[in-house]
């Protein structure tokens, strides 16, 4: 089976988790006529709503470009591949049910340890993609080694650090909450599959 | 009528029904300052909606993965396959439904039943659409007659399995729901049509 | 603009749409321990909205359907064009709304009405976008005028039905609701459009 | 990156924000029996839900045409554009919790603001994204400078029309949601974009 079909069912799956977070942001239980200044009390009482937003936003964001990325070198699925990538979208799926439990009990432990398990999870399926997906030869031919490792190495370190949040949080909520929104952001910086695509992209197109 | 815009649409619907599944999972009716305890076991007595969700993605992945591979061979759409097909997307979109009404009454022999009986319906207008495309001639002329064949008889072979599971749901509502997990995963082995296809795409690209 | 982007957002709202309409079927508030017979009674007790779910399921259908007609002949979009197709697209997005009105309210007259002026005015719309589009040059030049004819009439035929069943409206809900299920049946029989679509596809790839 | 796959994911994050909108929209809670009076009155009783409703699909409209006006130029897609892109997008799925606070509370100065100034900050991001396409050569080489010009001036005009809004918002929140709504309808008028689109299609399809 072509690859192409399975990105059109997951970037439909990724742009609707991204759009359904927003459902579990309520607008404040208060009359019609409330004072601006009531209003604005109500909406600051649900701020962990709106941080979880944000952040699972982010962290959907982050996901969504490694699951890109990896399809940039794949151009073949057998049905494994496709299972492994249904179960991948099954966790992104699942991501604003654990926004919507951390950001009702943001202070919580068990709600915490949650979010940070089912994002390793999530992580771990794409790793088990990637490598699954360079052993059965469905990557393109011609993919450089060095980005084949620096692809599954980049999910790596995302899970490291999410294990290192899990541990900080038995110690304090406030630091692996830090770190589960700290993490996504270090993705911003160019890595070396960013420097080979726009090599490549250089070389296919000389201007 | 091009068959890639009726894929668009199915792509869709298929991504979206996936996705509001989570929307039944309901975070607990708690005060934000509960323990962790109390968060777990309000998490652990809602364990059937976590099964029904996760029982249903993978039958939605099973049934779109099979809606695809004949979608592999279809070339065309007439009015009466349109039509043939979108009351097949109308199953789909009903399954969120099933899934929460089986997720609220799990040992409720009538909620498995609807569910297995929507199961069945949906599984047979697969059936029947594959069987409507290869007698009206909108298959691709190439395409070799075991693999038609096969393609009918692996969703023909779900069909029978649950029916299976419906009469079983009469002694033991546990057999029962079992066989429609089980069904599913038995889609996991490679058939002849994944035997096919990769012998297509060899020959296509010798490298 | 290229008329397929617009296609894409199309057939994203139309998916949406037809899925978002299962939201409004709600699980009976019963208790888990319910049995069958009272499970079956609940159900059978909001059949209305059942009913309301399976027909607009159809008439979104149709509505997809002709939408797609239509960007067969059209190759160009201008700003005027993307305008009125917006306004399609929100009486669209707007068709689950009217659904959970009918679906609650059955018998009223009122949420009738308000249904069936929803599908006048969605119907006006896209017959008013294909009469731009003809007379602006946004259609394909070697589209048959016959056919440019035809796909007007098609929608026309529609909204001169929906205001027959807007009129029995005042005589009987029940005959006025019947004939809002009849018409889109009546989309069903192929049309000058389909022998149209045909001829073209067996001139294009003789076998 | 191909900027194709990041459109795929606006356009799917767009379709569904603006039929998200619907969710919001209740209906009124009386009996099944209630008289078509008063249904009317109950409707009637939520027009700002309605009003917010139209208002925030048609921003939602402009705001999709000029995505898509500036993808029209743009060929590549490097790590920080997809962030920049995938922050608008986030701008754009929170637009469904705007228009409910709008709607629930619309003549309360607090939730009109906060609607406003999340447009402001959606137009800044959108304008952000197109001057860090322009300087960073993501833009294709044969765009004609006035045009790069116009497109960026365009979002600018939007940008200050919400800012005088925002203003009159402290005198009046009349004349601010008025301006609200009258703003999108002045995007309605063709510019010097859509010439330049009209030309260009002249030139390639000369007929």
């Amino acid at each position: 089976m072509d690859s192409r079909r399975v990105e059109a069912l997951a970037d439909g799956i990724f742009a609707i988790a991204m759009t359904l977070l927003v459902l579990e942001l309520h607008v404040p239980a208060l009359p019609a006529s409330a004072s601006s200044r009531d209003l604005m009390i109500g909406l600051w009482s649900s701020w962990p709503k709106f941080a979880a937003y944000g952040g699972s936003f982010l962290i959907l964001g982050v996901l969504w470009i490694g699951h890109h990325n990896q399809f940039h070198y794949i151009r073949r699925a057998d049905r494994w591949f496709l299972w492994i990538n249904i179960c991948f979208l099954m966790c992104v799926s699942f991501m604003p049910y654990c926004t919507a439990l951390l950001g009702s009990f943001i202070w919580n432990r068990a709600a915490a340890a949650i979010y940070g398990v089912a994002l390793l999870v999530t992580g771990a399926v794409l790793y088990g993609q990637w490598i699954y997906a360079v052993r059965n030869g469905l990557v393109v031919h011609d993919a450089p080694p060095e980005i084949v490792e620096a692809t599954g190495n980049r999910i790596l370190f995302g899970l490291v650090g999410y294990v290192i949040a899990l541990g900080f949080l038995l110690v304090s909520p406030l630091i692996g909450l830090a770190l589960y929104v700290l993490i996504p952001l270090l993705y911003l910086r160019r890595g070396g599959i960013d420097r080979h695509l726009a090599a490549e992209h250089r070389r296919d197109r000389p201007e």
